[in-house]
């Protein structure tokens, strides 16, 4: 172990995108290496608006492995990190640095203690896949650091051991859980199908529903469909081949009739669960009812929905114009509650926001009935159903953060800045 | 053609129960004649508390069929009621009253024309199966009037071509409809698997939930699940056997998981159709919680429920011990508005209502959240999501009502009354 003083710390800060199945996951075949029953397929949303930035540090004088989850410290006892730890620290090789007269060895890692700081950008727990993001760049950060060599896929496989959709966040653009089928997980990888630049045109808009009712969490929800579902052995399995053709040849229709009969589906078989789970709510429906509506009267799907493990909508827009049509009929039909600011009601990129033409309160007012709605009946409008929307895009993959400015520890103390 | 002055009018009055199916019929085979895609099983529900009532009448004096409903006037000339009245008058025989001189012939009943009047005494159209009820009832009243000799089995098959469900209306207490195999649906027949007394413990309450959104109507909704859905092919088709076992030996706990589970997968192949059909809201949802954490407090179920092509509960207690435990649950939890009565909130039979011990509003409001609610908050609950409950039981199947002071129609005009 090298510096002279053993005052030294040795610093990465990664970042690491969420992402959004379009394939859902749903059932494990082995709880405690996370391997699924079916490959799944997600989009990687753009980490300028939804993504985890975590600081990993390693010094001598740490006495014990710490982590602080947006500026709170938590517990890392539990057993989704300490997998990812173990893992990644059994693959640590030697690492030098001359100029800073570091040196630790392969042994060296496994003693060490680790200080692990990492944020959100967007609220953790609200249903936006923060566990995917967080235990992604948890490892991706690790690995870094720990000069690990293995390759992106054999990381997806250690993020996996975290948490499931992890191993999806390793890489921009659009991603292929494959299930696998070896007993230890060593073939249960993600792969990057197409990068974030393969179909740039696709905006994604996410409402956030106000939900009433606490949830129930995907582990255990999983766990009882996979108990008791008469059904969840029938989910489609050659919507895979499909979906990954309708990326390769940039088919919306397809990818928009493939995701939005497979995001009901898993609804389906969760409510086939015993006892079900509901995990749309109201709000969830009418999000539905209105896109199909309008991908109706339109004669082809223009938008694409798809809903995880609680009421939030993810919106798959065909463009940019179709994604300001489609934010003019969110703002119709679920305008933001007399006290809240536009501003803070519609966040990400706000450059769909002027496609729209909207600028305040009174323009959102404003908005007329869209036309594929024959019966419009004031009273249907409901405040306050919708948290706030996010518009983003599809992004790129994890990237180190070198400017040391944006480290979430601080360089000296080990702790949170 | 009887009656010196042709001046004579025949009439008969019928009663006819609705019934809520506990395996659900969903999906035709054939359109025309309503053939299901699988067998189901009903429970008959008390006509004290949801029934039909029609008296039909032919008369020489009749110019044209004309028909009733609740009052007014509707046409006769959809295709259910036209399959229902062309199928029972090819089966007319003839009949003689010497007393009133009156008598008709086979050939007679092609050319007399009919004045039908029906009355349901709960909300129609409420999804509450008034079409079941109803032409049920047309179907039993035109048998009875025209002198028809065939047995309930086939008239359930005559029922069947007028609404599906209805056949199951033509008997009480427990009834399996078969689906049947003949091409010409002649197998297609209700039959009975006990009588209202073989299980009567049994108390139903029925939470009529207000719905916000316009629903799928269940004859286009089945047809674009059987046309969409990759699910429907896999409903469980065991259930039959194991539900008619479960009635047979008056197997509670396994009659409640066997009709949560259908109601349940019922609605999964809804939500796994194109687009997306939801009959059961927010509300629905929070009942199926209420009861789902309630019976596995107790460890061994309390109260079944189903939920057909709306978003109303169907709540079926094992006694009426537990129906007073169940209807304190649910007024609970959602208590009636500040300006409803109580007495127009819990209809039917509203002994059950004494059992609870509440009277007024004022006892409502003093309800305490129940044991196995560990984590009540307040805000949760909300008044006016339930419109009313129904409190009834398994009841008897068709009747003629021969004092003729319930008739509907006067027997002088030929009128409603």
């Amino acid at each position: 172990m090298g510096g002279e003083s053993e005052k030294w710390a040795l610093m990465v800060t990664g970042r690491t995108p969420t992402n959004i199945a379009v394939i859902k996951y749903w059932g494990k075949r082995d709880e405690t290496l996370i391997l699924p029953i079916n490959d799944s397929i997600s989009v990687t949303l753009d980490p300028d608006h939804l993504c985890t930035t975590t600081t990993v540090s390693v010094s001598p004088s740490f006495d014990q492995d710490r982590m602080w989850l947006n500026g709170k410290e938590i517990s890392l006892s539990v057993g989704e990190f300490q997998s990812c730890l173990r893992e990644i620290r059994s693959r640590a090789t030697d690492f030098e640095d001359k100029k800073k007269g570091i040196k630790i060895t392969k042994d060296d890692w496994q003693k060490l203690h680790l200080h692990i700081a990492s944020y959100n950008n967007f609220p953790t727990a609200a249903g936006l896949a923060s566990s995917a993001a967080g235990l992604a760049c948890l490892v991706f950060s690790l690995a870094k650091l720990m000069n690990v060599k293995e390759d992106y896929g054999q990381l997806s496989a250690i993020a996996r051991q975290g948490s499931g959709s992890a191993c999806r966040s390793l890489y921009g653009g659009f991603v292929k859980w494959i299930m696998g089928k070896e007993g230890d997980g060593s073939d249960s990888i993600a792969v990057q199908l197409a990068d974030e630049n393969h179909w740039d045109e696709l905006v994604i808009i996410i409402a956030v529903v106000s939900a009433r009712q606490k949830e129930t969490s995907s582990t255990s929800g999983m766990r009882d469909t996979v108990e008791t579902s008469l059904l969840i052995q029938h989910r489609a399995p050659k919507r895979i081949i499909q979906m990954e053709d309708a990326i390769k040849n940039r088919d919306f229709p397809s990818f928009a009739r493939l995701a939005c009969a497979d995001s009901n589906q898993f609804h389906a078989v969760c409510l086939d669960t015993y006892p079900p789970i509901f995990y749309m709510n109201d709000t969830s429906h009418r999000i539905i009812s209105c896109v199909e509506k309008w991908n109706r009267a339109e004669g082809t799907p223009q938008v694409a929905y798809t809903f995880d493990a609680g009421p939030n909508a993810v919106l798959v827009a065909r463009n940019r114009k179709t994604a300001a049509l489609l934010l003019q009929r969110l703002l119709f039909h679920f305008p933001p509650q007399s006290d809240t600011n536009l501003d803070s009601y519609v966040i990400g990129d706000k450059t769909i926001l002027q496609d729209v033409g909207v600028q305040d309160m009174k323009d959102v007012e404003a908005l007329t009935p869209p036309p594929e709605i024959k019966d419009y009946i004031p009273t249907q409008k409901s405040k306050g159903d919708v948290s706030y929307f996010i518009c983003t895009r599809p992004g790129r993959g994890p990237v180190v953060l070198s400017d040391e400015s944006q480290a979430l520890l601080d360089p000296v103390t080990g702790l949170p800045k």
